[in-house]
């Protein structure tokens, strides 16, 4: 299979290059530990901080700023443009960025934006899985309501960390994985309401959508990392500016089958407000976040970064919003953060 | 202070005399993994299995004869004299033990039934630490209702903890105090319903009152431990005989201040029911389990062994009583069920 292929030829690539503190994590047994020791392994370790810390917030901010625009009042601008707008972003700011490193460094042949049909050839395929999955999410609300979607979609935790382990064959010790479900059970328990219970009721075909959506989105997730980290000297931004192409192409295939007359009739960007530019800025930002913690961390950090950006965005919104926290949020809260620990504890052990 | 006196005297004494495994739990590594490998080890471990099994399903049909009670309707009998039968029943079966190890063994100096000042002196702390507690029950009722006090309830799982760790001076791993934090989540998440969140708008007072009885009962549970673990080779059914006969003593004292009236009036016995005795008959095969939890292993397991067997009594109403689970009890489930694991894993790597 492709992936097996992208993985064997990863573990060929020796560790000499700059740049990629995952790869090695096998090879070097310093990155594994939270003390860095070596400078370079300070590099990488405050490299995958960075990316990790900016993408907890930006996502956490993308929520608020969510909220924030169902309070204004609905916003009807069509969202397949938006999703354009965000891909096109994401290529410009891709492109922005080499230009500078052009400027600095010259062009090597890491850092070229051409590219050959084998290296190119697998970038659609995160894009067309998510397509895939987002067809699907119209379907599964003939089982469950809105309040229950977001309960099932905890399971993407579980599928990315199989998934993770299955394709990018990298193991997690014992006690991560009693952190991965507790990961699971915890943003659950945060998320409980009143209502919560429905969710027990869903039928058999609710629950089978609900799991294929979740191994669609994780194996998106992680194949993404294994297209990144196929090169790791490859330049992030060259990697980024291909994946984002494709995105472009798949959400222009989608505004024309779906929002074709709307865009004709009323214009491509009408309904846009300072609201919208703002989520598709903050879309377009996390998104290239997503992509560094993939190419510098991995898969489990970015879920465990988005879980505790939900958290985040709770606590955000009681001084924002007057949200009101519950008891089950205090509770899979402090579920979470053991969770957390017990992921950098269990690195130690292995 | 008397406690840490007993801890220092427990620590001199030698690992040789047979019958306590956890005693022996600092000086000989190989009883700490759950694999025991020599005869004594497995004797003590297996020894460990059977007492904690009796009482988690002690405990969890306790539960259940609750239940049925309600369900049966109300009984008017006097609690107060049901505690005194309790205590009376436990003392009578500590004294058939006895009289059938007296005639197989012969009377030694270590399951004799006199004993000195020194050793009896301490025998009715806990019974009247549980009094105390049990006087401020009545008290916390003007701060919390009741379905607030069993969340509140919880909060003796980390005072149990804490106090283990500070009067008994017996280390727990970081993994394990993960773990046990994540009983405590767990067990009040699987306990969560629509009207939990009441409970976070408790006073200060209440706080402050539930966090003292917590300390109250997590002190009570940790002393025992100290009273029965100072001289290990001591036969448990003494050490029993006389804790039990400070609970006699103790709720004896009950019977007069507050059921006293009722008592003459009505009759001992008045309200007795086939369920009161079998209620009767459990608390007092319980509280042996205890007992014998203590000498065996240790306070921890004992929280574990009835936190477990909360939610095995949810479990079995599901059956008996057409009880309805919630999703919080799944997923408090989880949480408790990996944190039995955490105990286990975190114990291999000390």
């Amino acid at each position: 299979m492709e992936y097996r292929k992208i993985k064997d030829e990863e573990d060929q690539i020796e560790d000499g290059v700059v740049g990629d503190a995952v790869t090695s994590r096998g090879v070097s047994p310093s990155t594994v530990t939270s003390f860095p020791t070596g400078s370079v392994d300070r590099l990488r370790w405050k490299r995958k901080m960075v990316v990790t810390i900016a993408l907890t917030i930006l996502t956490s901010s993308q929520a608020i700023l969510i909220v924030w625009s169902k309070r204004a009042g609905k916003y009807e601008y069509s969202v397949t443009t938006a999703n354009f707008m965000v891909e096109t972003l994401k290529c410009a700011l891709s492109l922005a960025a080499l230009t500078r490193i052009w400027k600095n460094e010259g062009v090597t042949e890491d850092n070229r934006l051409s590219t050959t049909f084998d290296e190119v050839k697998v970038y659609p395929i995160p894009a067309a899985l998510y397509l895939v999955k987002n067809l699907l999410q119209y379907y599964i609300f003939a089982y469950v309501n809105a309040p229950g979607y977001q309960i099932l979609k905890n399971l993407n935790i579980i599928s990315t960390g199989v998934l993770y382990r299955i394709i990018l064959k990298r193991k997690l010790s014992e006690i991560q994985w009693a952190g991965f479900v507790l990961l699971c059970a915890g943003c659950t328990t945060a998320q409980l309401n009143p209502t919560s219970d429905h969710v027990l009721e869903t039928p058999l075909q609710g629950w089978m959508m609900a799991i294929v959506m979740a191994l669609l989105s994780g194996f998106a997730g992680v194949y993404t990392e294994a297209i990144i980290k196929k090169r790791p000297s490859r330049n992030i931004n060259v990697q980024n500016f291909w994946l984002y192409v494709f995105g472009m192409i798949f959400n222009a295939l989608a505004i024309v089958t779906q929002d074709f007359d709307a865009v004709v009739n009323k214009g491509f960007f009408y309904g846009y407000s300072l609201i919208t530019i703002l989520m598709i800025l903050n879309h377009a930002l996390s998104g290239i976040a997503v992509s560094m913690v993939m190419k510098y961390a991995d898969n489990i950090v970015k879920v465990y970064s988005t879980s505790v950006a939900m958290l985040l965005t709770a606590v955000v919104s009681v001084f924002l919003f007057d949200f009101h926290l519950s008891l089950a949020f205090f509770l899979g809260s402090t579920v979470v953060s053991v969770s957390v620990y017990l992921h950098s504890a269990g690195k130690m052990q292995r």
